[in-house]
């Protein structure tokens, strides 16, 4: 009896140890040739806080093919923490169990160096909860810390081009922290999910204008993964025209907008009574896709990227969600065609403030010399309701 | 400024009332007609126990187009129950955040009267869990009066060629009252799930053979979603060979697959702490996707069926797992092909006896004359282990 088969010839072995089924071979001489002739080579996925709610439905989404497409094998490393051992097992059983002919392997553990070898992509869910009355100088510390040694990790073991996605929060500057720790990565790579907040933007659009929500493009999220983040209105469109002129409540866009936004995942919670595992989860897949798909002409996507040397004169060494569009390669550029009004840049200002206070307190970790922490207890709380 | 529009010319109106975001109508006409020129009339689709965990997975596989295809536009039609009346809208607020195109409709309601109108497919994951110490009897019969009352809706409101899928347990036994409580519905119509037991029974076939999954098929399950499920050896094939051959080790098959197969959910729960409702909602994602798709020739997929004429000799008027095979237009045949040797037949006798007994006991529900339950509590206890 036959109980393991070497690695198919065309794959490069490195990689974390593999788990149950996933430690057989995938033989491409069994397929038809029609089918395989264009399949490309394994792209491999590490993504934290495994074990975790929004993983849980992630990981099926990624192994499906619906993220990187059907012509698109997957390996997916799986990263928890040593008291979430077993539920990573058990998420990796499930894996097995579910039989997606593209997913050619699942490796688990707990150490950042290992799970993190060879990746091409690292999807940062995890991070320290918010526990009750922590402040938030304490949480920038405590998820620092954790984002300071896998940004390490991925410098040391990850694929040298590896896109990176912070869903952590807080996300825009745990992803500072990852990327400031990974000079060997280009600072590019590096991204803060906002895709959330952006689709949650085009659904009050379509809401309050009456059209669906497959009319509404062009809508952007500027600045921090926070309460002070700026669905922008001015740029939106709503069936090619702006979004400003279809519905034509500029106190609706001015007052009512932005709050619904940022509050929506507080109002889930209420309804729902946990947070928004799923939708977030497709929000990390739409993030994906976009850089893999190449972006419709004249739309954009969100994401928190380095705004070193942007167009709008947001200031150097932030990550800050801005318009972004995609040749389809992993890459992007920032759309330079937004317009910024004053309105929209006093908001962006108000943003890029919180975010260098961020940058601040976590000097310690990122090399700042005499770094200063000016974010106190009496700080309005920029935490959006309704996240960890 | 528009509040809502009229529904598309082509789509009916009927149907339950539609949430938020779901209230406004697509447009097709902005969409590019090479892309839209097929696309098919939208399949409305409930789902009951739609805020529980199996469908929290299952209604964002549905959604994607991944179940009925790219070009399918689908309609989600979620029922749930008083208690769970929010956490029902949560879910429709994910899927509004979601902003998948292909989902034109969600609906939510806690009356099957309403949320049945229409259904193309009922896919009934709503079930009573077990309580602590609840006999077999009992349970039955609390489940049996929900499936009598939903059978009787799905008869009054859905789609007369409806087809139902019923996912929670005892499935046979509460798909089998299902169907004789909705007479207008044709028998062949209602399904119970076993394609999870299919799935784990093939990943224990990659595992012990050393072949990957995807070189395993003609996997059947007979019989109960039960302890006394059969998952069949004797007709499975391993890259195109009997898996007897392939794995030559006829002791593991008797004494370890079988039992391996049925206790995968209790060895999963043991690791993750709850029940599997990833891979559970996968299965029912396979499950359905095996009706819409035609089966590759030679190849079959499990679902309890109604035993009426089929070619083994199963007694008649029984929901047991059989292999299926379709042509992709929803519909299925029992594949005839498939060899049943002593140790098959009297294993399959065992899962009709348990069947027969279930029937029996649920006879008030189904209209038996002088109906007499014969299960006790001596009896054994073949609830799958994991499940509630």
């Amino acid at each position: 009896m036959q109980t393991t088969t070497a690695p198919a010839a065309t794959e490069a072995a490195e990689g974390p140890a593999k788990y149950g089924v996933f430690r057989l071979a995938y033989d491409v001489a069994n397929e038809d040739p029609a089918l395989t002739r264009n399949w490309k080579k394994t792209v491999h996925i590490a993504v934290t806080g495994a074990s975790g709610q929004i993983s849980n439905h992630l990981l099926f989404m990624l192994a499906s093919g619906e993220v990187f497409g059907r012509d698109q094998p997957v390996a997916l490393q799986l990263l928890g923490s040593q008291r979430s051992r077993e539920a990573l097992e058990g998420v990796a059983m499930e894996l097995e169990d579910s039989l997606y002919p593209l997913l050619r392997e699942v490796s688990i553990g707990i150490d950042p160096r290992e799970i993190f070898k060879g990746a091409d992509y690292a999807l940062m869910v995890g991070a320290q909860p918010r526990g009750p009355g922590m402040e938030r100088a304490d949480l920038l510390d405590l998820n620092g810390r954790i984002f300071k040694d896998q940004g390490q990790a991925l410098n040391d073991v990850a694929s040298p081009d590896v896109k990176v996605l912070v869903v952590g929060n807080p996300c825009n500057t745990n992803a500072l922290i990852a990327m400031e720790n990974a000079p060997r990565i280009p600072r590019k790579n590096f991204h803060a999910l906002t895709r959330l907040d952006e689709n949650r933007a085009k659904c009050q659009l379509a809401l309050k204008s009456g059209k669906f929500y497959t009319n509404v493009n062009r809508v952007a999220i500027w600045g921090n993964h926070s309460t002070t983040q700026v669905p922008d209105f001015v740029n939106a469109r709503i069936g090619g025209r702006p979004a400003i002129d279809v519905i034509g409540d500029m106190k609706w866009f001015r007052n009512e907008f932005t709050p619904t936004v940022a509050q929506r995942g507080g109002a889930l919670i209420k309804k729902w009574g946990r947070s928004s595992a799923a939708s977030t989860a497709v929000s990390v897949a739409d993030a994906i896709r976009a850089l893999v798909t190449p972006t419709a002409p004249g739309d954009c996507f969100s994401s928190g990227v380095i705004t070193d040397g942007n167009p709008y004169g947001i200031p150097d060494g932030l990550i800050f969600s801005m318009p972004c569009r995609s040749t389809g390669d992993g890459n992007y550029e920032i759309c330079d065609d937004f317009i910024i009004d004053d309105w929209l840049r006093s908001k962006i200002n108000a943003s890029v403030d919180e975010l260098v206070k961020e940058k601040e307190c976590v000097g310690h970790l990122i090399g700042t010399p005499n770094p200063v922490c000016r974010i106190t207890k009496d700080d309005e709380d920029t935490w959006l309701p309704g996240e960890n």
